[in-house]
């Protein structure tokens, strides 16, 4: 099943952009998902093609009407969940990723100015996203974000052994570090334990260097870690987990 | 001054990208900021122009080496912060992007694979930045983030009018939502207060909407906020405040 990506921009000819190269480019030549993005201006009904006005109450910029949003929305629907980049939207996680990469597709909306007439959210069942606590010039980066983190899920995109079970977040933790060669390089070795052979044992050094890292670059996620495991954030068992 | 963009990656040509267009590719055009992307592969000294290599201690992947990064990075070195987008890194912030995009630029490096040899970091003094907790194909798409980020921030990119001090984040809360023509749509209104004309009345409408919407869509950045104000996150002065 081919995974379809639906776009609605003001700029349509920024997709698939950095994504019709490298990993998510080969999986578009191959059909393993799709890419079509469609300009919101074709869904405007005045002769000046508007899509946006002036914000009510006052202030500076613009904001894309509800009208000609919803019927861009309306006019590209096929069954796929609608997502509208924001920062007013829900953190994206990977959790999130993973479940939208297991659906058939996503139709993504791109704001552009100070962003939607709110009441497109109240009229149409949309999906806000936010991809990180900062501020872009418009969704369609965001998107591509959002895209590039899909698509690499995607049955067939990346091999086999790359399953991708490793990785940061997919187990609520950092990964841990990676070397390879050369062995010394400007003084620094490879950690021993790294070059023994001792599978187990690298496996342990992995692990707690995995949490090591989490704690002390990101507490909040090793809180959130601990809690679900039933640990207290230091790392002792809760007397719960002890009986 | 010019904002100078360098990106080290391998796939050099998604550079500027969607950033050649709108409101970052017309700043571009005009000289506020210049983009230059250099391809790794360039500093590779083998004959297969190696940038990567097996990890040690085994598992899937590649790793990108630390000498051949450590010679891309030396190479172009111009003074300009190193930031390697990578999800171990810290969480990007409007504040980081802010103190960035007052500076002369950034230096952005790009992993792909399994990440690079952690030596790299103890060799070189880099930034490792994460955009988000989710995993990419590569750092490419998230360097696209952060550049549209600090680029909008470059004196003369947007109007002076569009300072960006309502935006969310600026001031530690999401924005307020908004609202434009036409004045009913699909059975829904505009706010009355917003067509009251009254502008003390719609600025205390748009900030109890701002807190509020922080409230109930992201508690965490809700209770930063009023912590960093001397307020219980329920809305109620501590005594130091009252005192």
């Amino acid at each position: 099943m081919t995974f379809s990506a639906q776009i609605l921009t003001l700029y349509p000819e920024m997709f698939p952009g950095p994504l019709g190269q490298s990993l998510a480019g080969r999986a578009l030549a191959e059909g393993l998902w799709s890419c079509e993005a469609t300009n919101i201006r074709d869904f405007a009904t005045d002769r000046h093609r508007s899509v946006d006005d002036t914000p009510a109450g006052g202030g500076p910029g613009m904001v894309l009407r509800a009208d000609v949003v919803a019927a861009a929305i309306d006019g590209v629907a096929n069954g796929t969940p609608v997502l509208a980049m924001t920062p007013r939207g829900r953190s994206l996680t990977q959790d999130r990723v993973r479940a939208l990469a297991s659906g058939p597709g996503v139709t993504i909306l791109c704001g552009r100015f100070e962003g939607f007439d709110e009441r497109l959210f109240e009229g149409r069942a949309i999906e806000e996203v936010s991809i990180g606590d900062y501020i872009l010039s418009g969704g369609e980066t965001a998107a591509l974000v959002l895209l590039d983190a899909c698509v690499r899920l995607l049955p067939g995109v990346m091999g086999a052994a790359l399953s991708g079970d490793d990785e940061s977040f997919e187990s609520g933790l950092l990964e841990h570090p990676h070397y390879t060669r050369p062995p010394v390089w400007e003084g620094k070795a490879i950690p021993e334990v790294l070059r023994s052979g001792d599978h187990a044992k690298i496996a342990a050094w992995r692990s707690e260097r995995s949490e090591m890292d989490t704690r002390s670059r990101r507490p909040d996620l090793w809180e959130r870690y601990s809690s679900a495991r039933g640990q207290s954030p230091s790392g002792a068992r809760t007397r719960k987990q002890d009986e």
